[in-house]
């Protein structure tokens, strides 16, 4: 077998490996999954698994950023294809391709909350949580500040207050989306109340999202 | 030593342990503290600690019971004596006696987190997370109805969802409190901006809230 053939072979078990772990950590939650689960998920040997990862926190944390990185760039791509105004950029960047607000959460969202809560007071992760909450942000952050430089967007709020609301809002239903039953949750009729919120924080009126 | 003081000096003995673990909660967070820092900080004995509190779950339970119900009652005797309408109710329920954002979060808040998110596969801890997020929802829902019906707010949107997304808000605040330091947060700020966000669901205009 030549060294590429073996590389390749390497890239797609770590792949399959990675997506058999997220499915644990769906399942458990980071807390309560171990290695094991993920060499029983993966049907891959000890020594298999650790040839790839030395631990479950660095499993957690590729899974996050491949996950990140991925988001990122179907994100631009969208935008660039489809994105007619600010607004509508905002509201892809929030909801995805349709723009719009539907009931769907990420899966994995509970397991997020346990990974940077629990882990508030261990210094790496803490750091690590912290760029990724910047890294949110300044997305969010940069459409708004572009919108409100080009007159789409008031300027009466700050930017970057608005920016983290957004986040707010999207962590406060992934708590709740952990503890109650999604029917429970409403989640489609509190983000549509959220769009209007963002309506009057940005000062957009029906006349002008509607492109008429 | 009569039964009657005796009766006296365990409830003091029991109020000074809750007040000792509420400390060791915040400090570890709920997944990190164990009896053992709790038998330490209240500088009880194991056999004296199990006397009053058969596990770690039970008492973080006794004090969100208790602190739900000081809060409570507080809150109600607040409303009772000095809200001049139902706008003013509301600020208060959710900002406390000033009725105005500050920079204050509670400090049992990420441990709060910690036990319902790692707990959320567990019925009991499931059933006590969908109670206390129903009662806290039924708080700010009937404030709402009320103002709605009497024509103080809007009937625009409905009171449920407003009420959610009050829950969610303060939720979302709290992810990032455990998360983030504090200057990073502007917790006020935002919460100024939440005000907005409100008095806009609610039909609240600035002449109606100043009391002219």
């Amino acid at each position: 077998m030549s060294p590429k053939v073996s590389q390749e072979h390497m890239e797609q078990r770590r792949a399959e490996i990675l997506k058999a772990a997220e499915k644990v950590f769906i399942e458990y939650g980071y807390e309560r999954a171990t290695m094991k689960h993920i060499m029983d998920a993966a049907n891959v040997s000890r020594g298999g698994l650790y040839q790839y990862f030395s631990n479950k926190e660095a499993m957690f944390e590729t899974i996050l950023e491949e996950g990140l990185s991925l988001e990122l760039d179907e994100t631009l791509e969208m935008l660039k294809e489809n994105a007619t105004s600010y607004w509508d950029m905002l509201m892809k960047t929030i909801f995805g391709e349709g723009g719009e607000p539907d009931d769907e959460m990420d899966p994995l969202a509970p397991a997020k909350l346990e990974f940077f809560i629990i882990g508030r007071n261990d210094e790496h992760r803490r750091a690590y949580g912290k760029t990724r909450y910047n890294n949110g942000l300044s997305i969010y952050a940069h459409i708004i500040e572009d919108g409100q430089r080009s007159g789409e967007f008031s300027k009466k709020f700050d930017h970057e207050i608005i920016a983290r609301s957004i986040i707010a809002f999207i962590d406060g239903l992934a708590v709740e989306d952990a503890m109650l039953s999604r029917e429970d949750l409403r989640i489609k009729e509190q983000s549509v109340l959220f769009v209007e919120y963002l309506k009057m924080a940005l000062g957009i009126s029906e006349h002008s999202t509607d492109g008429k």
